[in-house]
């Protein structure tokens, strides 16, 4: 009942800073985050989670040592933060990331996420960021919780593995100055990335807020702007589609 | 109240198709639909709808001469299918929209859904192949019907203009037959975009399945597969991302 009352709790952002810790929601997260390397304090099942489910979580937590506890239905939704999160969740302890621990290649990407609001989207983010080999995603504020149950959810396991860590504007500053990467912009009117010449060799890319796109300070302090031009009949491309696009175009040629 | 009930019984296809309506949900959606071209038969709102999307959608249907019809919460709720559909939605009439009435351009792109089956994906699809300049979006048996209230909303109007219709793959192959255009599928150990060689003038991208990818039929007729490389880490790339990057690399160049 104790890992009933954390998850509970955990649902809340202060919650998740001042302990450490974090929820994942549904078998597949569940699943990822019992293969990747972090300490899982537990997991919790419905009674209702499938069987093929529950042998599924069963085996991975016992390979781990890590305690399953069964409760009912309402009491597991009492705790459970996404919709539809198929009867289980487990507790994890969040990795202490820092800027200045990052170790950059001598060429490499980085993203910075510079309001971005919807869990979703910021999920979809990190595992585009991932796949397309982005050193790290770094948070501004403004941004959601990067351990968000949802942001946790639809990230599918990047999140686990990723260098993805919040920062203020000062830290990120010092860090992109130290570490010699040049801050790029995300933005429609911007130049396209095929007409942007040449990139640096460690670049960082900053995308904006899904409605007010980047903030006055990013604009202040980036260098460049690049963004994709689209159809007059169409508003804006979805900010994860158009952070794939520009991180692809923009990856380092070799 | 026939609204209503009209709302209610559109949530399923079968009623859509027979009906030949569909329903937009929440402000945004409702209030592309009223600036769209498509007759708009009635929008129903719930009493709690906040005052100023209350005027904006009330002074949007009055231009339009569309009756507003105010409900309670739980009848509205009754009748929504999006989760916080913010109290507003609206029934309109789906474009009688045929393949044989497509006129392709000497240069064109298509799309090609090959059972895409989450409605948050199609709808981000509909809207990122709007934004790219797609001619059109053709949807395969097993696909996600594109008129899902979901789908409307996530497509963000992108459907009230983009050609976006359901198809066989009989009337599809017929289609690209006659229009001379070449179908490429969309593959993780596809070739590279930009290794991929000349593109044709006319070229469909097919996508498939968030988790199984195309389907046996897309392989036997696609000519050619495309994918993105990705870190091993990772299991894949978002559908709607991968399509987005896909469409843009393969954009007819000047």
């Amino acid at each position: 009942v104790k890992l009933l009352t954390l998850a509970r709790d955990l649902r809340r952002r202060k919650a998740r800073e001042r302990q450490g810790l974090f929820v994942a929601e549904g078998v597949r997260a569940v699943d990822e985050l019992l293969r990747s390397t972090l300490p899982v304090r537990g997991v919790l099942a419905s009674r209702r989670l499938a069987p093929e489910a529950r042998a599924l979580v069963g085996a991975a937590a016992e390979l781990r040592s890590v305690p399953v506890l069964e409760v009912d239905e309402r009491e597991f939704e009492s705790a459970a933060e996404t919709d539809s999160p198929q009867g289980v969740l487990a507790v994890a302890e969040a990795p202490a990331r820092r800027l200045d621990a990052i170790a950059l290649p001598a060429v490499a990407r980085l993203l910075v996420l510079d309001g971005v609001q919807d869990p979703g989207n910021v999920g979809t983010i990190l595992r585009t960021a991932a796949a397309l080999g982005a050193a790290a995603t770094l948070a501004l504020p403004g941004t959601v919780d990067l351990w968000n149950a949802k942001v946790v959810r639809s990230a599918m396991g990047a999140l686990f593995h990723h260098q993805a860590l919040s920062c203020t504007w000062e830290e990120l500053a010092a860090f992109l100055d130290r570490e010699r990467v040049e801050l790029w912009g995300a933005d429609a009117a911007g130049t396209p990335p095929h007409e942007a010449g040449e990139r640096p060799r460690r670049l960082a890319l900053a995308v904006g807020n899904e409605g007010a796109g980047l903030s006055a300070e990013a604009r202040r302090r980036v260098s460049r702007l690049v963004g994709l031009p689209i159809a007059p009949d169409v508003e804006s491309l979805n900010v994860a589609v158009a952070t794939g696009i520009l991180l692809y175009e923009l990856r380092p040629t070799p």
